[in-house]
C-alpha cells in the first residue's frame, strides 16, 4: 500500500496540504451500526485546534469537519467514511520567502530531493495541520472502542523543554493550556513567554495511556501491538523517541525487577506497559514520546538554497513555539487508531476463541 | 495483510516455532540479477547464533540456512526466495513444567488468551530464535543496498544493565562478545558473571547506524522512514524504547540547538538522525533501542497457572542472561530491511525524478 | 487492506453514496512532476456522465470534479490527490418505496444481511454512480501512462442484448451513443426504444483494448496482470464474465492454433491477449466483458421485504435500460488503473533490468 | 504487497520453482484451534498430482507435504503454517534445449524481458507445478469453512477441446480421469489419444461450485467477492476466461429473465451465481473458467531466441496434453481461499451484526 494510509482493516487514508483547498481522510472498514455525527468528531478536533491559547500558533481555523459518506440517518453503514475539513485561513504570503531555501530541521530539503517539486505553502504536506484528519479518524475509533470494550484514552505533558512537569493527577489536564497533570502551571507560562521573546522553541515529552484494553490485541511477530504503537507515534511530526512501559529505564533494570508478577487479583506492576510478546495483556497501555523543538523559529540559522548556495533562514509566520503542547489529543488519537485496527484484526482471526478462565485485572488492588 | 510479514515491496514472511521442525522466511520482491548464495546469508546468521560465548544461551544450533527458491545459477531471479533453517537442538523437556503456568514478562499469558492454545516448547513463536529468519532476510537486503548505494549497517552495545559503556570506536565491536565499541571489556565480563551467579538478568541499550543512505526514502505521512524504523525496532523481542537522532534528549533541547544547519559542504550536525519530515536526508541514520532484562530467570517469581491459581515460576533451561548481547546483528538487519523496502517504494513512485543539484554531504568536513 | 482501495502503489480509495453529499476518491502514490488539472479528468467523466443520450438515465449531474490536494501550481507533487464530486441531483423520494423491500438482482438483500443497515437512496453505495471516481482516477493513470510509454486505451460495445454488433472500425465509436464500432446504429436505436416500451432491460458485451503496453508488467503467481484485469473488470457493477485474448473460445482450440508464434518482426497472432504467464508481452491487451441486464426495471417481479414477507417490486426512477452503454469509458479506466499500478510495481523491483535485445513488435507486419 | 501472496487475512505466500529444491507456501492468519495434519492436506494434493492417468504428465512426484510450523499437538495455533513439498523428480536435461529460445504461448519471453534472467528448468516458476502449494493451502481453508459454515467445494470438466461434455451428476466426477460429470467417458479417452498422436493439445472448460455459503461475504466496491473470484481463477495457469452465474450469456438476456426472484422459501433461480452487488447471497456460487490448450506441444512452431533470431521450437518432455484435466481440484482450492479470506474479513468488520430475520434458502423447493 502507498504510504498515506493508517491501518489495515480500519484503514485511514489521509490527504491534503496545509494551504490547499482542503484536508481530510477516508476511513475504510468502520463497523456498521454505530451512531456517528460531526459533533462526535468535532470535540476532539477542537482540543487540537490552533489559536486556543497564547502559547500556540494564532492561525484561526475553525477546522469544521463534514461527513461526506458512510453515515446514513446518523448511523455508520460500513462503507467508507470520508471526512472533509476546508482550509480557510491560508496566508501563503507568509511563506513565499522560503520557497527556494531549506529551513533547517524541516522537510523542505528531503521533499525537494525526493519529489523534485514541493508545495512550500505552510509546509505543504509536512505541516502539523495534517494531524487534524488523524484526530478526526481517531475520534471515530475511540467511540467504537469505548462502546465495545470501555476503552479510554488520555494524554498529558510530562516535560516542557528543560522543565520536568511531574504528575499529580489526570484531573488537572483539561484545566490548563499545557495538558499538564499538575495544578500550578505558572512556571510553564513564564517559560513559554521567555522562549517566545528569545525567538526560540523547545521540545516536550508526552505520556499517553489507554485503559480498559481487551487482552489479545496484536500479532506475535512484526505487527506486534507495541511495534504498531511505535510506528504511529514516531510518525507524528517532530517525534524523536517512543517508549512503552518502563522504556529506556528498562535497559538499566534487572529481570527480578522488570518482570511484572501475576496474581489471581491482577498484575502487580506494569513495567511492560500493557504489552507482552507484542500482544495486549489487559493492563493499561503506557506510552511516552519525545517531541523535538519546533523547527520554525525567528532566530536566523545557516542553510542553503535550491541552487546549493549558502543562505540564512529565519522563519516568520504563525508557529507553535512548542509543538508538544498540542500533541496530547493527537497522541490519544494515534493510540486509538492502533487499538481499533488490532481489535478488528483480532476478531477476524480469533473471533471464536473463548477461554473458560477470564483474564485477571489490569492491576492488583 | 496478516501480521507476520515485514515490508510491502521487499516483503519478508516469517514462520516457525523455537522447537518445531524448522523456522524460516519467504522474501518476496527481491530485485533480480543479484548474485546470492547461502554463504552471503550465513555470515550474518553466525554473528547472531547462540553458543558463541559464555554470556549467551548455550543452545548449540548451527542455524544452517538453505535457499529453497528464487535463485538460479547463483543469481536472484526476482521470484520469492524461501529460506529454511532446520531446528536441530530441541530439548522440549526443559520446558515441560511451564506449559500450564505463565512466566512473568513472557508472552505466555497473552498468547493463551489470544489464541486459546499455545506452543510452550521454548517459548514457541515468541522465542528470540525467530529473529534468525529476520537476520537472514536482512543479509539479502544489505547485499543489495551495498551494491546499489554503498549503504552499510553496524550496531554496538552502549549500555549493559547499570553500566554505561561509552563509545571509543566501531573497530572494537567485532573483537569482544558484547559488541561493545570499547577496547577493555573486563568489567562487563565481571558484571555478567555476577549476574549469572545471582540468577538474574539485565537490560541493555543498542546503537544502530546506517551510512551511505540515499536521500528521499520514506513517505510524508504515516509510512515515514523513522516510523517504519520504530516499528521494526519495537517489534524486536524485549525492546521497550526507540530513539532516532537526539531522541528523548530532544525534549529538553531548544530549536536553536536542535535544527541541523545545512551548508554547501554538508550538514553541520545530525540531531535529526538522518530523517527529516519522515524522509531520509542522506545523513547517517542513527537509532538507539532499549532492551529489557531477559524474563527467563532462575530467581522464583509469583504468577498464576491456566486455572487462575497462584503459582511460583522459576525458569531453568538455556537462556541469555542479557538478550541485548545478541541484538546488534538483529538490529542491523531490521534497519536494512526498512531501508530496502523504502528504496524500492521510492524507485516505484519517483524513479524518474532527477534534480540538477546533487545532495550535499552527510556531514560537513 | 479494507475493500474500497484499488491498487497497491497507485492506490485509489473510493468513497461515497449515490445520494449522499458527495462521492470521490483519494489517489495515493501518483508520481510527482506530471501536469494535471481538473480539465484532464473532466473529459473522461463527461464520457461516462448520465443524461448524454435518450438511452441512458436522465439524471442530470454535471459530475464536476474538484482537485483538493496533491497538485501544486498545476503539477502533481507526489502526495495524495483527493478528487471530490458533489452530488447535486438527489431525488430521494424516488427511492423511498424500496427501503423495506429487496429488488431482485440488486445488492439490497446482501447489504442488509451483511451490514444490518443500508442506505437505500439511489442504491447507496451499490449505485453505478460510484464508477465516476474510478473514471476520474483512471484519467490520471491514462495521462501518466501515455506520457511514459505511449499507452492508449479504448473500448467499444460489441453486443447489445441479443444483437451482435460486429466490428468495423474504432473510428465510429465516438460518433454514436452506444460506443459501437460500426457506422450504422439505427437498429440499436430501435432495439432500445422497444426495450423501454416493454419496461425491460438488456445486457451487453464490451471490448477493451490497451495499445503501446510495455513488456514486463505483472507478477508470476497470484498478482498476474491478467488476474488483476479480471479482478478490476468483474468488480465493475453488473459484469458477469471476463475474457482475455481468445477467452472462452480457447477452451475449444488446439495448441497448434492457440500459441502465438514469435518472429523477429513481431508476434504473428494475439490469442494470448497481450499477457503470457501473467506478464505483459508488449502485444495489445485485449479484454471482453459481459454485462448483465439492468436490475432496475419497470416490470413487476416477486421478492420479499425485510420482514421476510412476499412482496412485488417494480422499480420506477431514472435508470439505464442497458448499463453496458456507459460501460466503455469505465472499462478503459479500470484497465488503465491496473496497468498503472503494475508499471510502478515493475519499476520498483526491476527498475534496473536492461536487456541488450529489444522487445519485438506487438504484431508482425 | 509483493505479488506472490493470496489473500489479506488468510494470506498464502507461495514460493518455489518446478525444478528447484522445493516448493511450498506459508499460510498466515489461520484461526487457531482447528485440528490439522498432513493427511488433511495430502488428500487434495493427491487429486491434483501428476501421473494418475495416462492423460496427464507422467512426472512421478509424490508431492508429500510437510507441515513446518503453526500446528502444535495436531491443532492450529494461529501462527503461520509453513507447508513444504520437496521436488524429487527433476529431469532438467529435458529442458536444456529451451533455455535460449522462447516457447510460443509460454512465459519464457515475458520472464526474460521482465527479470533479465529466468530459470528455464521445467518452466521454473511459471510451471503448473506451482499450483500444488495453492491446493495445499486450499485444503486448510476448506476444512475451516466446512467446520464453520458447512461450505463445500466441487468442480468438474464441462468441455474438453471441441467436445461439450454436458452435465449428468456430480457423482460421476470422482470416477473418471477427466473429472467429467457424466457416466460414459470413452469418447474423451479416444479424443485424448488422437490428440497425443497428433502431437497437439487442447483446451477445456471447468465448472466450480461452492455450496453452503454464508450471506454477506465480499466488499461493495473493488474487493467484491466475484472480483476476487475472477482474480483467483484468471491467475490460474492457462485460464483465459471467467464467468460467474449466467456469465457471458447474461449479455444476451433481458432484465425480466436475469434477475433472480426472491420468495420466503428461497431464491427462485441463480443467474447471479451466488453474488449480488459483490456480496454473497447465500446461493451456491457458480463459476466457469476457460482453459487454453497446453503450450508445450511436440509440433514444431516458429519463434525467436534470446538473440532475437528466428528458431523453431518443439517441446519434448513430460507435459499434460490438456492442463484442464487436473484443473478441477485447483479451481476448488482457489474458490475456497477466496471465501476463507472474505469470511475472516467479514467477521472483522461485521462480527456483531445480527438480523432478527434469517436469510432465505439458497433455492426455493
Amino acid at each position: 500500500m502507498s504510504g498515506n494510509t493508517f491501518g489495515t482493516l480500519f484503514a485511514v487514508t489521509n490527504f491534503g496540504e496545509s494551504h490547499g483547498p482542503a484536508i481530510g481522510c477516508v476511513i475504510d472498514g468502520c463497523p456498521p451500526g454505530m451512531p456517528l455525527s460531526e459533533a462526535d468528531i468535532q470535540a476532539d478536533l477542537d482540543r487540537r485546534r490552533p489559536g486556543t491559547s497564547r502559547h500556540v500558533t494564532q492561525r484561526a481555523e475553525p477546522d469544521a469537519v463534514e461527513i461526506l459518506s458512510g453515515v446514513y440517518e446518523g448511523v455508520t453503514t460500513g462503507t467508507p467514511i470520508a471526512l472533509l475539513i476546508r482550509n480557510t485561513d491560508q496566508r501563503s504570503k507568509d511563506y513565499g520567502d522560503i520557497a527556494q531555501r531549506f529551513r533547517p530541521g524541516h522537510a523542505d530539503y528531503t521533499y525537494w530531493h525526493k519529489y523534485g517539486v514541493r508545495d512550500p505553502r505552510g509546509g505543504g504536506r509536512s505541516s502539523a495541520r495534517l494531524t487534524a484528519p488523524t484526530v478526526a479518524a481517531g475520534a471515530v475509533a475511540r467511540k467504537w472502542l469505548a462502546e465495545a470494550y470501555g476503552t479510554r484514552f488520555r494524554a498529558c505533558m510530562v516535560q516542557l523543554g528543560e522543565l520536568d512537569i511531574g504528575f499529580e493527577s489526570w484531573e488537572h489536564v483539561p484545566h490548563n493550556p499545557f495538558f499538564a497533570p499538575v495544578a500550578d502551571v505558572q512556571r510553564f507560562e513564564d517559560y513559554m513567554d521567555a522562549l517566545r521573546k528569545a525567538g526560540d522553541s523547545c521540545g516536550a515529552r508526552i505520556r499517553v495511556q489507554a485503559t480498559g484494553v481487551p487482552v489479545g490485541l496484536g500479532e506475535p511477530i512484526y505487527d506486534k501491538l507495541d511495534a504498531d504503537i511505535a510506528w504511529a507515534m514516531m510518525g507524528l511530526n517532530a517525534v524523536k523517541g517512543v517508549e512503552i512501559g518502563a522504556g529506556f529505564a528498562s535497559a538499566g533494570q534487572r529481570g527480578t525487577v522488570h518482570g511484572d508478577s501475576l496474581s489471581p487479583e491482577g498484575f502487580r506492576s506494569n513495567h511492560a506497559g500493557g504489552v507482552l510478546g507484542g500482544i495486549s495483556s489487559g493492563q493499561d497501555i503506557e506510552v511516552q514520546i519525545a517531541i523535538k523543538p519546533t523547527s520554525s523559529i525567528l532566530s536566523p540559522r545557516a542553510s542553503i538554497d535550491t541552487a546549493g548556495q549558502p543562505v540564512e533562514v529565519s522563519t516568520r509566520g504563525r508557529h507553535d513555539p512548542c509543538v508538544g503542547i498540542r500533541a496530547a489529543p493527537i497522541a490519544e488519537a494515534l493510540l486509538a487508531l492502533v487499538l481499533m485496527d488490532h481489535a478488528l484484526r483480532h476478531r477476524a482471526q480469533c473471533g471464536d476463541v473463548h477461554q473458560s478462565v477470564a483474564p485477571i485485572a489490569a492491576s492488583a488492588p
